[in-house]
């Protein structure tokens, strides 16, 4: 038998720590017996569909991807954590109708200590003008409405946020998925 | 920490069994404590990546897409069964290079037994013309010359192939990570 998986799915400016806590979450949800996957926007783009560029259309579809493929193995069973700027609103609502179980965290951090990260050099690059459509400079980001979970990652270490992270998650297993076995 | 995962990637003809053995070996490799995903051909042709055709240079990208999605996936110490017809040689050389560790199972079974099976109604549509570039029928199918396992669905169970499958995928496991917990 397949239990239900679950799709958590963080969203942010670039730079804010979502692969960052996808990855320390994902160790530790291990560590507890949950099988689990890590969805890199990043890594998606590269490895799977380079030909999706920065338009508003294919980053919908790059979300609308990620999110399908996420569902399919949530569907398996797999804690899915998704690692993915996702900057518009609208694409994130259909990557949540994508999953039976879905846990939105906003990945929460101003834009100067972004920048001042910038752990991929993208800011220095658009602020250059080397780089066009980059969110937070000349490419809007949407913040959720209503995520399940925001997690400030200018005020906590990892380590807390894994920690509220993972308490989240196992109050969404519990509370939507009754009678179900871990 | 992760340890390595491993690559299961059953070929074959329409209709020899892939996706039966992919799933019911998920469930047995689950049921063993594995964390396991089921990447199905036809699922990431339609859920993801639906622009994909059936032209040589499409089924190419298909199969690349497919082995470096599971190989991404077995990096994080999952047990990928990759259920795709994936027809030809050299695309099924480039998936092996995408994983650590890869088991590369060729579910034989004759045309005429899968085309009597026909799950997908695929076969009758591809003699009446309506479909053009079946494999088997008007595109080749080129069998593996050195597989690391044949599973003969003609003539065994779905539980003796499973049964061999996990043999065969416990003796990779221990031969080519010495020293590594299951």
């Amino acid at each position: 038998m397949t239990s239900v998986g679950t799709v958590v799915w963080l969203t942010g400016l670039p730079s804010a720590g979502k692969s960052t806590l996808a990855r320390a979450t994902a160790t530790r949800a291990r560590e507890q017996g949950r099988a689990v996957a890590v969805l890199d926007g990043d890594e998606l783009r590269q490895a799977l569909w380079p030909d999706l560029g920065f338009s508003k259309a294919h980053r919908d579809e790059n979300v609308r991807r990620a999110g399908a493929l996420a569902g399919l193995l949530a569907a398996q069973g797999l804690v899915v954590l998704v690692a993915l700027v996702s900057p518009y609103r609208s694409a994130r609502s259909v990557a949540r109708g994508q999953a039976a179980r879905f846990l939105e965290v906003f990945v929460s951090c101003s834009l100067s200590v972004c920048e001042a990260r910038d752990v991929k050099g993208l800011y220095a690059r658009a602020r250059a003008g080397e780089i066009q459509g980059m969110t937070g400079i000349d490419d809007p980001y949407e913040a959720p409405t209503a995520p399940e979970l925001v997690l400030r990652t200018e005020e906590w270490t990892v380590a807390e946020c894994v920690e509220r992270l993972m308490a989240a998650l196992v109050e969404l297993e519990a509370s939507s998925a009754p009678g179900e076995q871990a």
